[in-house]
């Protein structure tokens, strides 16, 4: 079977409730799935992997879906294998990176997507598809093995793709600096997602779904904006 | 003879020409220096090591001191430990530590600033004086073997820090929120220095200077705003 991947740049936008504008396309993805399996590794703000779970198992609900987290199984590499469906929330990407190495779960997930079981991302849960998370927005709180990510597809995400604010007085490095830092460095494509925005990968075909434009910035070439629709050419790249 | 050092949370300020707002304090802080030594290594925008020398080149040539890039020596650790005063400017974190790694001057930079050669870092050079690199801002372009930093005070720099903005509608963490999370798993405390602040470390004694408050950040303690002036304390904890 061809994986099945729904990278997501964000589970909340303004004004929603956790998942709320991604419902229908949720429900449609994890069609047939009733029972999912949540990796809370990420920790948003330090919290426990428990409360971490709530969060998805109440949005889920309402499709009639259960959800139980990675962390309450003895052995995550043998529920990782049996699962119908596989949810990375967000939080800190170092930290998810980290955790999934130091319990070797990085190939079980590879398998585990590469034999078609159905995959969902959200911000650190998109970064970790990439080749690597070196363009994640994330601090760096704790120190991955390497920054080697899943290459669940053949690029890089950047999720919660923000444009340049050309009223602000901040002299930080805005996120298009940074992306086009990474490319001095490393050759592979990079997705700008903005939150509202996802890509669906299903039937070897690759779409960018919501209302949407991406940011596609390639090495040695000025970024594109590119809108909804079939964007299969990167998997080709 | 001790430690003498400025952290600087950025070289520029919104208007100002780079280092213009810092002139008087770096005057008084390189007292004597004929000729500073440039760490170029951060390369903001992978802007070549010569193009990015020519800007401090240019800022303290009207202070009457000569620059001369630390990639220039085909000994560096020989270049440091003879500087008269050294000099780390900004942009990516990750690039300047793994630099400094790879060319095995972690050491010599230590021992250069523990003999009382003169440091002061921008950004990135800021960053790297602190016990790691884990509150740094930047993109995780390139994999440094380490996040450990020089240490060389004992506690972490959050350069560019920023209030969070209350009529943001992006989802991604304010920097409190990501410092809160370091926080989770990392005990030391961390300074939030905004832009046009900077620590001066000098006769064993810290002081916050600039107009603005900085934020002190401490594990299990709620953040704390606290204006220039004597910061000792932070060296006794």
């Amino acid at each position: 079977m061809s994986k099945k991947l729904l990278i997501v740049s964000t589970s909340k936008i303004h004004g929603s409730v956790y998942m709320g504008y991604l419902k229908e396309e949720v429900a449609d993805f994890f069609g047939g799935v009733e029972e999912l399996l949540f990796i809370p590794y990420a920790r948003p703000g330090g919290i426990s992997f428990d409360a971490y779970t709530e969060l998805p198992q109440k949005a889920f609900a309402s499709l009639g879906i259960k959800v139980k987290g990675l962390h309450e199984f003895a052995d995550p590499a043998q529920a990782l294998a049996h699962a119908q469906g596989i949810f990375t929330g967000g939080g800190n990407t170092f930290l998810l990176l980290k955790t999934l190495y130091e319990l070797n779960l990085i190939e079980p997930l590879q398998q585990t997507i590469a034999k078609g079981t159905p995959y969902m991302g959200s911000s650190a849960g998109s970064n970790i598809t990439g080749l690597s998370i070196g363009t994640s927005n994330d601090m760096p709180i704790v120190y991955p093995p390497s920054f080697k990510a899943l290459g669940v597809v053949p690029f890089n995400i950047n999720p919660h793709y923000l444009d340049p604010n050309p009223s602000s007085k901040h002299q930080g490095e805005t996120r298009e600096t940074r992306i086009n830092e990474f490319h001095v460095h490393n050759s592979q494509p990079v997705v700008g997602l903005r939150e509202g925005s996802w890509l669906r990968l299903e039937n070897e075909a690759l779409e960018l779904k919501g209302e949407l434009d991406a940011r596609l910035f390639r090495a040695g070439h000025p970024p594109k904006e590119l809108p909804p629709g079939d964007w299969s050419f990167l998997l080709q790249e």
